[in-house]
Parts: C-alpha cells; sequence; structure tokens
C-alpha cells in the first residue's frame, strides 16, 4: 500500500501482453501506458507547461542529477517544492541521478555507502548514497522517486554485471528502508529498478530480488545505452515476465517509436525519453512515413502542416514552408514548434496503442 | 482616402499634446497610442503570434530587409502573402528596408535610382528602388508600407543632412507614385517619412515636403540612432507640429518607456522597436521601478512575479526564483517568457497613457 497512489489494469490485450491502466496520483490519474515528456532541468527545452498540457502531457519526467545541482533541493524546497517552483500541478517522477553520474562521466568513486562525483558545473565534488538520493527526492516532493542503482554501459561482461546487480539491489533496499523510516512532506511513490546489462538470467534474478523489495512500481533500467533492438526486444519481454502484473512497468529512456510500440506490446506501461525534442533541435520532424528534416528545399512553398491530419498546436496554426523559414533563420519559434509536434507525435502514438488495446 | 483604412482622433488631451485615436485596417481596428512588437524574420524572436495576443498585441512590424533576402517575397507571395504565411491575422506594418541596407553596413552603391547592397547571408547584389520596395511589400501584403528613404547615421553635417532630405522626398515622390500607379492585391496604406537629423529646421522643411506628397500616416525616422534625449525630444514635438493632426504619426524604432511616454505627450501614435525583446534575452526585465537582470542572486528564493501586480502570462504563473533559475541553466524558456514580459510591460505601458488620455 502506497498512500494516494494505484495502479488498475483496465484491460490486457488478447493479441499481445500489452495493456490499458489508469495510474493514480496525488497530482491526477494517469492513463497508461503513457509518455513521459523530459524537463531535464524542470523544464521541458523550449516548450513550456501550458503547451506540453494542450498537448496532452499526463506527467512530466525531471532529472535530480541536474536539480541536485542546480538550483538545488533546498531552493526548490523553500519554494514549495517542484511541482510549484515549476508551476505544474500534474504529476512529477524524478530519477535519482544515477544515470547521469554514470553516464555522464562525472563519477570520480564509488562505495558500498555511495558515490562521490564531480560536478559538470563547477567541479566540485558531491556525495551520493541511496538515502541522500530518496531525501532529495523528497525534498522536491516528485510524485513518483526511483532509487539509486548501478548504471552499466553497454558491452560489460557478466561477471562484472552480476556484482553490480547486487550492488543495486543494496542500494535499492537501503532506499526502501530510508522512504519508509523517514518520510517526506508529501505522499510520494517509490520504484525499484531492475538491471543486468544483456544477460536475460541475471535480469531474472534481479527482478526477483527487486520485487522481493515490494515497490509500487517497476523500472526497467540499462536498455537505452546503445544495445541492438534485436537483443533488446526480447530482454524487455523476458524481464516484463518476472514482474508483477498488478504494478505499474517503466521502461527507462527509451522514445523511438518502434521501440516504444514493441515494449508495449510486452507489457510496459511507461516511457520517457529527450529524444523527440532533442531531435526536434536538430530540425527533425516525426511522421508515420519515418523522420524527416524540416530545413528540405521542398519544403520551400509547401502550405502543408509538418504532418497531414495531426491535431498539434503546430500543424493547426502553421506549414511547412513557415516552419522552414523559421528553422532557416535560426528562430526560436522554430525549436518551439518542432518540439510541440514531436512530443505531441509521441503521446498520441502511445495514446492510439491504448485505445487500439481497449477497443480490440 | 485610402481605401480599408481610416483614423479618427477620438480624444486629444488638454494637459500635453498627447491624443487617444483609433486607427482601422483591413485586419481589424488599433486603439493608439500603440507599441507594435517586431518580428524581424517574420517572427518576434521566441515569442508565439499566439502569445502576443495574449499580451493584446495589436499590430506586428516586419522587417523587408530580412524578408526580401530570406524567404523572399515569391515565397510569401505563393504561400498567400505575409498574414498568411506568419498565420497572423492581425495588422502587420512593414518598412521598406532601407533602414537596415543604411545600417547593417550592407550599401554598396546609391544612385538616383535607387541602392545596392550586399546580402549579409551570401553577399549576393541586390538592388532596392523606391518602386521595388513597395512592388515587395505589396507582395508581403502588409497593412501599412513604408516608403525609402535615406538614413543617416548621427553627426552628419547640415549640408549633407539637407542634400540627403532631397534624396528622400524625391524617393518617396516615387514611393507614392508606384503605389498609384501599381496597386497590389489587397487593401495597403503607405506612411511618408520625415527625416532630417538633428536639425529642427530640415525637419520643418521635410515634413513640408512629405506631407505635400498626401500619404495615408506620416513617420519620423532617423531619431534611434544614438541621440541624446535631450536632443531628441524637442526634435520630436518640434517635427510633429508641421505633421497633419488627422493623420497617425509614427516615431520609428524608439521604445524605451521614457521616451515612449515624452513622445505621446509631444503627439506620436505609434511606436515600434527591438529593445523589449534583445534585452529580455540578456536576462533585463522591465518593471515600474527601472529595468533590472534576473540573474542576481538575491532572487535565488523569491516567491514573487517579476513585477508584483503584473497581468502577463509570465507573471501569472512563474516565479523570479524559477525564472532566475531558467536563465542560470540556459533554458530556452527564459528568453520566452522574458520576452513575454517585457512585451506586455511596453503594451501595458503605452495602454494606460491611453486611458490616463481617455480619462483626465
Amino acid at each position: 500500500m502506497t498512500p494516494g497512489f494505484s495502479f488498475d489494469v483496465v484491460k490486457t490485450s488478447t493479441q499481445h501482453k500489452g495493456r490499458a491502466g489508469l495510474l493514480s496520483t496525488p497530482h491526477g490519474v494517469i492513463e497508461t501506458p503513457v509518455f513521459m515528456p523530459v524537463g531535464t532541468q524542470g523544464a521541458v527545452k523550449a516548450v513550456l507547461g501550458d503547451q506540453l498540457l494542450v498537448e496532452g502531457t499526463q506527467i512530466m519526467l525531471a532529472n535530480t542529477y541536474h536539480l541536485l545541482l542546480r538550483p538545488t533541493p533546498e531552493v526548490i524546497e523553500a519554494m514549495g517544492g517542484l511541482h510549484a517552483f515549476m508551476n505544474w500541478d500534474r504529476p512529477i517522477l524524478t530519477d535519482s541521478g544515477g544515470f547521469q553520474i554514470f553516464s555522464l562521466g562525472a563519477l570520480t568513486e564509488m562505495t558500498e555507502k555511495g558515490v562521490i562525483f564531480k560536478s559538470h558545473l563547477d567541479g566540485h565534488l558531491v556525495e551520493m548514497t541511496p538515502e541522500s538520493t530518496i531525501r532529495v527526492q523528497q525534498q522536491f516532493g516528485s510524485d513518483i522517486m526511483m532509487p539509486l542503482d548501478e548504471c552499466l554501459p553497454s558491452g560489460v561482461s557478466k561477471e562484472v554485471t552480476a556484482a553490480s546487480i547486487e550492488r543495486t539491489f543494496v542500494w535499492e533496499a537501503r532506499c526502501k528502508q530510508a522512504y519508509i523510516d523517514y518520510p517526506g512532506k508529501s505522499l510520494q511513490a517509490l520504484f525499484g529498478i531492475v538491471q543486468g546489462g544483456m544477460y536475460a538470467d541475471l535480469r531474472q534474478i534481479a527482478a526477483q530480488q527487486i520485487r522481493s523489495l515490494d515497490f509500487f512500481g517497476y523500472a526497467i533500467g540499462g536498455l537505452s545505452v546503445g544495445e541492438s533492438k534485436d537483443d533488446m526486444y526480447p530482454l524487455v519481454e523476458s524481464t516484463v515476465a518476472h514482474l508483477p502484473t498488478e504494478s505499474p512497468r517503466y521502461l527507462m529512456g527509451v522514445g523511438v517509436p518502434e521501440d516504444i510500440d514493441a515494449a508495449i506490446e510486452s507489457g510496459i506501461d511507461m516511457f520517457d525519453c529527450v529524444f523527440p525534442t532533442r531531435v526536434a533541435r536538430h530540425g527533425s520532424v516525426f511522421s508515420r512515413e519515418g523522420a524527416y528534416n524540416i530545413k528540405r528545399k521542398e519544403f520551400e512553398r509547401d502550405p502543408k502542416p509538418l504532418e497531414v491530419g495531426c491535431s498539434c498546436y503546430t500543424c493547426q496554426c502553421y506549414s511547412r514552408a513557415y516552419l522552414r523559414h523559421l528553422w532557416r533563420a535560426k528562430e526560436y519559434n522554430a525549436l518551439t514548434l518542432l518540439s510541440i509536434h514531436n512530443i505531441h507525435y509521441l503521446i498520441q502514438f502511445v495514446r492510439n496503442k491504448r485505445q487500439s488495446i481497449l477497443t480490440e
């Protein structure tokens, strides 16, 4: 029981393992499967909260690593928590900070106690422990918190990975204990994270370990680090098989439409990724026929929207010709308008998938 | 008579020369005095059209120099004109391109016929004549067009300035003739521009010359090039005295609140300036107590809006603490939100001035 939270599977597909669910939080009910736009530093780049709402955003993700360093948890807590600070009254999920610490090359020391990393802003050393990341996320007051895990790069040996999931198990157990012993001021749910690299048997062990800790939901980590799709899809499917049916499942950092499609059919409920906004800032436009770049000469006098039939704000208001002009003229509005379209595309993609499960 | 347009002075102040008016255009009625945000390349930097509307924008300015080079008048015409291209259904004023040609150092040759300038984009040579700028602005279909004038830097001798106003007179006469001989597809009004540098007597001559050409409205040019306020204010006042009472008057490029205040009291009806958005992109925030920079440490935990009592979108939604964080984190949203506030500030400043004339 996690006060303020519940998860109900409304319907499971008869054709695959996908399901439609309702995830209730203190800041509203989320229809799953769901795509969560990423507001790394407490803001989705070039897109305002109201614009996210218009496109159907149900929950935002924010990165603990970045917010820990700036503006700091103390500032966010003093401002009434992350929801008030960001003026975002819907659900928020925060990660633990672990992924950035391991992937940004900031790690300087790892002990049983936790990690020490170097701030990318000013080089000062920061310690993060399982207990401290929970404390920080309590200061943020996010709806869903993630525990500290060790995030390995791809291509790590089985021996190293096996040792790593043991460390992660210990860390997550300590996160759970910290969460029980010292609850924050807000109602918050804690997920567990299953690691295990590219080894299905290690992921099975990890899944069994982590579910023994009884989290509200379960995430699959370490599958957005460059592995091939042929490797990823079976691993998602086999890992899901060892997770409880009644809990929400979150595939971390995966946001390419075809990967989301396969993962939903494996039973994943939640997704996040910076991909749609990052590629938008490089001119890339999502469409049913695949991504294309807005700068192409063929769009010079094209009166069509980015995608015919799309109901996003950008497609309701502007032509490819105008957006190409903004892009070539290096206008900020191009970043905003392409980001809005790509976020809408992924949200709608996942929503359509949900609808097809409900109506099959 | 300019079909589709009218200007009515609703009330003239009894305390100064300011007046409240209504300027009717084919795209709506504008309450004057009015501040016009500048969409240099067909977009206000970091602010969308809908956001401009929310803040009370009545008319936008776009720069012919920039749009001529990119995306080109042919593209804009093919897309249905500037209103359709930008998805902006309210009035648009376009300048002639002259100011940028003279001020960006692009001018390579000036003859009786017109000017030849070098594109800042790719270096190719472009000819602009009085006739061609009218033709281009007809392709744009803007509501208000400006004629080609010679824009001198500050500090030019009286002899050079005297010769310059003669050339400008000839050019504007040719613009008027082109406008009469070859009307565009849209209903458009043409203003005249009064130059004359820092010489009140030359400005009087120029005003008499230009009004003899019978334009719909009259602009005062050349007073946003670095002159001191002590020089500018009397020049505005004395020039206005030689312009017809029944026509709208536009002080080009002046957008500092105190200058607008003085100019309204001299009888100016229209203002444009990139100042509010340009300084916003450097972190500068307009307020009744003067401008301040959002990055200041004292705002770290400041829950107040940018200006207490401000009704702009930014002040309704976000605290100084959050905006300072966005600014320090180099988030695009900071540029958008500060620009919105500064535009709102100037629009509201001018609107309040209008209201005080109406209710005095």
